[in-house]
C-alpha cells in the first residue's frame, strides 16, 4: 500500500491511549460521560488553560462540535463571520447552515481573520433586513497551516469584545498550532483570548474527540441538552474521557504535536534545498510545495496526498501532511523519490 | 463500587474488538469510512440479511442514526408516527423536531405499533392544515424489552406499503430482539419488512456505533452528504468499520445478544420464583419486575438501577439490564440480595 | 350560494376598514412597519393594555404569528406545553415542529390548561435527554369555544412565573374571549398575566393581521429581525397598522366581537329551546350543537358548516360560527331549517 | 411630508383593485385560498403565461414565497446559487439559510448570472464534504434594475437543464422586467424557461400578494401543506386571489409596469442630458444616477431616496425608484431640484 500525506487522521490512537481503553475496558462506568474519565480529563485541561470555571464538553467529532457550539450560541437572525477558506463554510456540507445560521464570510490569502476584515462585514450589516453578525469563527491552525500569534488573538478577541461579538476558535489542529514557534501561543491564552474553542483530539492521536471548552457564562447554560438533542452524547463517552486524560498526561497531546510539526518542518526545509518554493508559509504539520506537475504525478504513484491548487501550466501546490504517527523513515521516503523525480 | 445494571453500555467492548482495533492501529486507513474494514462489515451484513443491494452507513450513536434517517426520508411537512414510549419520543431531547418533523404518538401498553394503532392516525390526517404522516418509527427490541414477530413484521409493512408509510426501525438493541425465542426475527426478515433499519452496536459489544441498513431505493441517494451534514461523518471512520467487522465474524453479534438475554431470563425466571412479578413481559435483555419499596431501597445500595414507574403505595417496578459483559456472578449476587432483602 | 357557519373569516373587512384603507391609498408611507398608522395601532394598544412598555408587531397571520413567537422565545432544547386540542398541535402543519422545537400536549377536555394540567409534565421531563419545557401555549378564546376566567389566567401566570415557564396566548379570537361574559378578562388583564399574546384581527374584522404584544423583556430584543426572517415583515405594512387603528378606534373591536358572540348566544339559546344539547358549553362565537345525523343532513343542503365529532349512531355535534358580519336574518333563517328539519 | 422615491412600495393599491375588494368585501368566500376568485387569478396567468399545467399559488410576500419555494425544492444537503447582490443573499435575513439550506454566492457587476458564471461554481462542489448546488435563484429585474433576454434566459435554463439544476426566478418586479424593452420576455418564456418563478404584486398595484408559478412537477407535491407550515396560507386568502385578478384584467399588470418603467426612463433621460453618468445602466423602474455629495444632501431635503454607494470623494451614487403610481408632477420636480441644486 502506498504512504498517505493526506492527512492527519490515517492512523489509529497513540499506544498509550489502546493501553488506557484496553486496562478499564470491563470496568463499569457511568453512561453519557458522567463518569471519573470524563471529570479527569475536563480537570486535566481546566488546570492547563488556567481555567478553573470553564465547562469542558467531549464530543466526537470537528463538524458537530462547531454545529452544536454556533448553533447554540446564537439566535436565529444572528450571523456567523469565517473566512472563505474556513472548514465550516467549505468542508462541512453546510452543517451550519442546516442549523439555520447564515456565514458571512471574508477573503483572507492565509486564512486567518483580524479586525480589519472583520470590521467592513459589521458596517455592511447593520439593519433587520440583514443577518446580525454575532459571532466570530477562526481556525487555529487554519485550514492553510497558518497560526495565530498571541497578538494576533488579543487584538481579535478585544475587537471582538467592544463589538458585541463571540469568538469561537475551531482546534481540530490547536496542537499543532501551539506547538508552532510562529504562534507563542498556550492553552490558557487561547482559554483567555476566546470566548469558546476546541481542542482536537482526532486529529492528534485520539481514536476520536474534541473538548469543547467554555468560557462565556452566557452560552453555558444547560449544554448537555444541545449536545444531546444533536445525537452527539456518546453512550459511553468514558471513551473520550480515557483518551482525553491519557492525551493531558504526561505532555502527550504536545508531543505528538510538535512530532508532527518537526516532521513538517524537515519535509518543507529539505525540499526547499531541494528547490521547491511554497504557495503559503506554514509553520504546523501540514505544508503546500509548489512542484512540477510531471513531478506530482510520479509522486502520486508512490505516495498519497492532495493536489491543492494549480499555480501555472507546470507547476501546482500539493498538500502534505504529517501526524503523530508518521515516521523519518517515510519522510525520507518521500524527499528521496522527489529529488529523483525532480532530478534535483 | 457497586455493581450496575442501569443499562448494556457500561462496559467498554468486547475484547475481539479491541484487539482488532490493536492490530489495525498503525496502519493507515482511508479516511471518512471509505475504508477496507467499513466495506468488509457492509458486505457482511449484506450477505447476512440476504441484502444485496442494501446501502449501508455506519454511524456513531442511535440517536445521531435516527435523526439522520428520519430527517432526510421526510419532505418538510411531513410527520413521523412513533409509540409514546418511543425512544425518539422521549429520550432524544427533542432531536427529531430538531430537525423540523413532529412526531405523532400513539399509546401503546407494551411499546409496540400496530396496523390498528396506526390507522386512526391516518384518517386523523387529511388535509394540509395537519401536518401529513409519512414514516412509522418502531423500536426492536421496544423501549420495554418486547420484540415484534416475524407476522407482526410482516403485517405492519404491508400496511405501511399499501398506505404510502415508510417504515424505519430503529435496533439499538435488534440483536437482543433476534435473539429471543419469542420473535422468531432473522436480519433477514428486518430487511425484507423494513425500508430501512438499523443494528446496535453500541448496546452489543462494541464501544459505539450502529449500522444503518436502507432498503428503499427513493430515499438512498447522496446518503453520505446527509452523514457529514449533521457531523456524522467520523474521520477515522474505520474504527466503526473493524468494530461491525469483528462483530459479524464468527455469530459474535449474535452470541453476545444471547448472552445477554440469557441473563435476563435467569433474573426474570428466579425472581418470578422468589415471588416477583412483571410490569411487562419482555423477553430480551431489559425485565421489569415489581419489588417491594423498602426491598428496593435494600438493594440499591448494592447495585445500580432505575427505578421504573410506580405501582401501588408499597410496591414500584424496576427495570434491570443485562448486557454482554453481564457475568452469571453479578446475576447470583443479586438474586441472593433480593432474596435476603425481601425474606423469600 | 349556501350560506356559511364554518368560520369567522368568511367575509372581508368591516367597512371602516376599507374606508380607511381606501382615504390613505395614495399618501405615500413608510414600508415595512414604520409609518405613522402602525405607530398609532400600536401606541392605542398600549394604552387599551395599560402597557406603556409593550412591544407591538403587527403580522399578517395567526400561524405566523405563533411560530415567529415561540421560536424566538425559545433555545433548540426547550419545548412547548400546549393542549392537545391546540391550533398549534393540530392544525399549524407542523409549524411550530419546523421551527425545531417540540410540543408537548395535555389532554384538556375543555381546551383550557391549568397548573394541575402542566405540573406533571414538568416532573416528567427533568433531565438532558428530553427536552426542557419552557413555554406554555394557551388559546383564548380555545378552539372549543371557551374561555379563561380572570381567576384562571391569574393562577396560571403564577404557577408559570413560579416554574420558570413562559406563557403564551393565541388570542386569534381574543375579542370573543374578553366580551365573553364568562371570562371578565380585559386586554389589560391579558397583558398582566402573560409573558405575550396576540390580539386576532383576521377573525374579529380585518382582512388580515394580528398584533403580538410582547411585555417580558428577555424576548424583545431585535425583534423585527425574526419577523423579516420569517417572511412576515410586509412591505406596504401599513395595511395592518390602518386596520388595527380602526379597530381600536371607537370600541370597534370589542363591538364586533360581541355581535359575533351575541349571535352565537342566540343560535345556542334557541337551539337548546327546540332541544339541543351541547358538546361543551361555549360562551364566544363557536357553539358545538348536537343534533341527529339525519337533520345535519338536510341542513348541510342549505348552510355550510363543520360536522365536528361522532356522538353515537345516530348523534353528531356540529360546530356553528358566527362572526362580526353575521347577520340576524341568516340565524333566524338557521333556527327556522333547523326546527324544520327535526319537526321541534 | 417629502416625496419618496425609495421604493415602488409606497402607496396603496391600484384603484380597480380597492374598488373590486370592496365591491366582494361582503360576499361570503371559502376560505385559505380555494374561493373563486383565486381561482380565477390562477386561470388568468395560466392562460397569458400559456401554461395549462401549472400550479399556480398566491402567498403574501416575496421573502415568504422564496423561502417556501427554495426549502421546498431542496433536500437539506442541496444548496442554492446566487448573485452576491440577490435578494434572498443580501436582503432577507437569512431566511433561507433558516430553512438550513446555504447560499453559493457569485459576484456579477449586474446581478446577473450566466452559465460561465456558474460553472465554476458546480466544478468547486464536486463530493460530500460541500453540499450539492442544486438550484439557480436569480431575479429578474433584478436588484440593479437590470433584465435578463430571452436569449439569456434560455441559455441560462438549457445550462441548467442540463446539469441537473432548478431554476427559479424571484420576481419580485417581473412587470419591470417583462415591460423593459431590453428584455424581449413575456411571461410565457418566462414559464418556459424556469422550473419556477414569480410574479410580484406588492411593488407592482397591489396591496400585498406574489404569484408562485411552479412548472417542474417533481416539485409540485403537496404545495399547500408546505405554504401552511410557513404560516402563509391566508385565511381570507381571496383578498390575494381578487388582486391577482384585477391585475390581469385588461393588461392593468402590464400597464402599471410599463408606467414605472416610463417614469424613470423620463428621470433617466433627462438627468443624463444634465450632466448625469449612471452607475448601471437600468432599462426597469429603478436607475442609479450618480451625483455630488452636495446636490444629494439639497435633494435629500426634499425627497426621500437611497444613496446607494460612494462613487469617490465628491460623488455617490443614488437609487430612484418609481413605481405604477409616481406622477409626472412628481418626476419633474424632482429633476428641477436637480437642476437647480447641481446648477445645470
Amino acid at each position: 500500500m502506498i504512504y498517505s500525506f493526506k492527512n492527519d487522521y490515517s492512523e489509529g490512537a497513540h499506544p498509550d491511549i489502546l493501553k488506557a481503553l484496553t486496562e478499564t475496558n470491563l470496568i463499569q462506568a457511568e453512561g453519557y460521560g458522567l463518569d471519573c474519565h470524563t471529570r479527569s480529563a475536563a480537570n486535566a485541561i481546566r488546570e492547563l488553560a488556567e481555567a478553573p470555571d470553564a465547562d469542558v464538553h467531549l464530543i466526537s467529532g470537528g463538524t458537530q462540535t462547531n454545529l452544536i457550539a454556533i448553533s447554540s450560541f446564537l439566535r436565529p437572525h444572528e450571523a456567523c463571520i469565517a473566512a472563505t477558506s474556513g472548514h465550516i463554510a467549505v468542508h462541512e456540507a453546510g452543517a451550519i447552515e442546516a442549523t439555520g445560521h447564515k456565514l458571512l464570510c471574508v477573503d483572507t490569502p492565509d486564512g486567518k481573520l483580524t479586525p480589519d476584515l472583520i470590521a467592513p462585514v459589521l458596517s455592511q450589516h447593520h439593519f433587520e433586513h440583514m443577518v446580525k453578525p454575532k459571532l466570530v469563527y477562526i481556525s487555529n491552525a487554519t485550514e492553510l497551516g497558518t497560526v495565530y500569534t498571541l497578538a494576533e488573538m488579543k487584538a481579535l478577541y478585544t475587537f471582538c469584545q467592544a463589538n458585541h461579538l463571540l469568538l469561537y476558535a475551531d482546534g481540530a489542529r490547536l496542537g499543532a498550532a501551539i506547538m508552532s514557534k510562529a504562534s507563542g501561543l498556550s492553552l490558557k491564552d487561547m482559554y483567555r483570548f476566546t470566548d469558546a474553542f476546541f481542542i482536537g483530539g482526532t486529529k492528534n492521536g485520539a481514536l476520536l474527540g474534541e473538548a469543547l471548552v467554555i468560557k462565556n457564562c452566557d452560552v453555558k447554560a444547560e449544554y448537555r441538552y444541545l449536545i444531546k438533542q444533536r445525537g452527539a452524547l456518546l453512550a459511553k463517552g468514558w471513551i473520550l474521557g480515557i483518551q482525553f486524560k491519557t492525551l493531558f498526561t504526561d505532555n502527550l497531546f504536545f508531543d505528538l504535536a510538535a512530532h508532527a510539526n518537526g516532521m513538517a518542518r524537515r519535509l518543507a526545509l529539505e525540499l526547499e534545498q531541494a528547490g521547491c518554493t511554497f504557495l503559503i508559509d506554514s509553520p504546523t504539520n501540514q505544508i503546500f510545495p509548489v512542484m512540477e506537475n510531471r513531478v506530482i504525478q510520479v509522486l502520486s504513484e508512490q505516495f498519497s496526498f492532495y493536489t491543492w491548487s494549480t499555480v501555472d501550466e507546470n507547476l501546482s501546490a500539493v498538500r502534505l501532511i504529517t501526524s503523530w504517527a508518521t515516521s523519518e523513515g517515510a519522510v525520507r521516503n518521500f524527499l528521496d523519490a522527489y529529488r529523483k523525480a525532480s532530478g534535483k
